[in-house]
């Protein structure tokens, strides 16, 4: 299946797509990107980022957001959709217009018919990285190792959509292991 | 024209929608709906909450406020949709929540073709009671008087709706005449 991470935001948004056999024995699409494999049986199929235009309006460049990202989900339809959970930070006009950017990303991807999973910034970094408060630096290495990429993937926002792709993948045999054995059901519908 | 007023929100986004003679002279929707006329030619044509449910997901609320939202939009085609520019609250989680909410009014507007502008709650205060820092039930009352409706606009969230219309159709003229004289052309791309 695939797995497609996002990093929401509107001057950058980041997504990278791993195709994973994981657990639940989809049919794995096809792809003429080059890929390469890791230890968990992760492939990186697609990574970038959505850019929208300053100059524009916002409601323009949130409008772009849309139907760019309704695209890479029409493209290479992922199996889940992993988002960065968002949270306030210091500068109040990026984080609101990060909270736009991820409220599209996680209603699109809903209606798209994907499980949408959302994790925060410091879960992301403990199951990349082993540290909840490593840098972006430490992110991109471990990134560029985990998935044996010979470039290590640039911007940042890149690096953490790909580490939201590879949160999921590393931690969703857990979660479903505490699930079954606490009889809660599984979380975030899946 | 139609003038759709939105206050954005994940458990209740309130809207409004008002049928205006504008100085655009575009030619005007039919509506079996009881109107109320005001003394700036504004009438009530539909006004109401969008209510997501509080079990389900957030991915899944919010792809249900994108859905019921875009229907609104097919159902009364406004030629101008505002939405109240959100601001960081003290309820860090209820902020984050109605930005991803207005994320999803804005690109959603601005995809069906529609104006959107947006103004702070500030600035819709000053436009219908005169004092920027007016209550709630302050702008529920001046609305009902200015649209001359028979019962007060409830929950809140409707008013602000209606308020965020009225704003609009009542600066539009001075705005208007500001870009004039400034020539620094149309606010908002209007």
């Amino acid at each position: 299946m695939f797995v497609m991470g996002v990093d929401p935001g509107l001057t950058r948004c980041g997504y990278g797509v791993l195709e994973w056999e994981g657990d639940e024995n989809r049919s794995l699409h096809t792809s003429s990107t080059s890929t390469a494999s890791t230890s968990s049986g992760a492939k990186v199929v697609a990574a970038g980022v959505i850019s929208t235009d300053r100059d524009l309006t916002l409601p323009a460049r949130l409008a772009q957001l849309q139907e760019e990202f309704s695209q890479l989900l029409k493209e290479f339809v992922p199996t889940v959709v992993v988002v960065e959970r968002v949270v306030f930070q210091t500068n109040a006009l990026t984080a609101m217009a990060v909270g736009q950017a991820s409220g599209i990303a996680l209603a699109c991807a809903y209606r798209a018919g994907c499980q949408v999973v959302e994790y925060s910034a410091n879960e992301v970094k403990m199951a990349v990285t082993g540290y909840g408060a490593a840098d972006k630096i430490s992110v991109q290495s471990m990134v560029s190792n985990l998935l044996k990429l010979t470039v290590e993937p640039k911007p940042p926002d890149v690096a953490d959509a790909l580490a939201l792709a590879l949160c999921h993948v590393f931690t969703l045999p857990f979660r479903k292991a505490a699930d079954r054995a606490t009889g809660i059901g599984r979380r975030h519908g899946m």
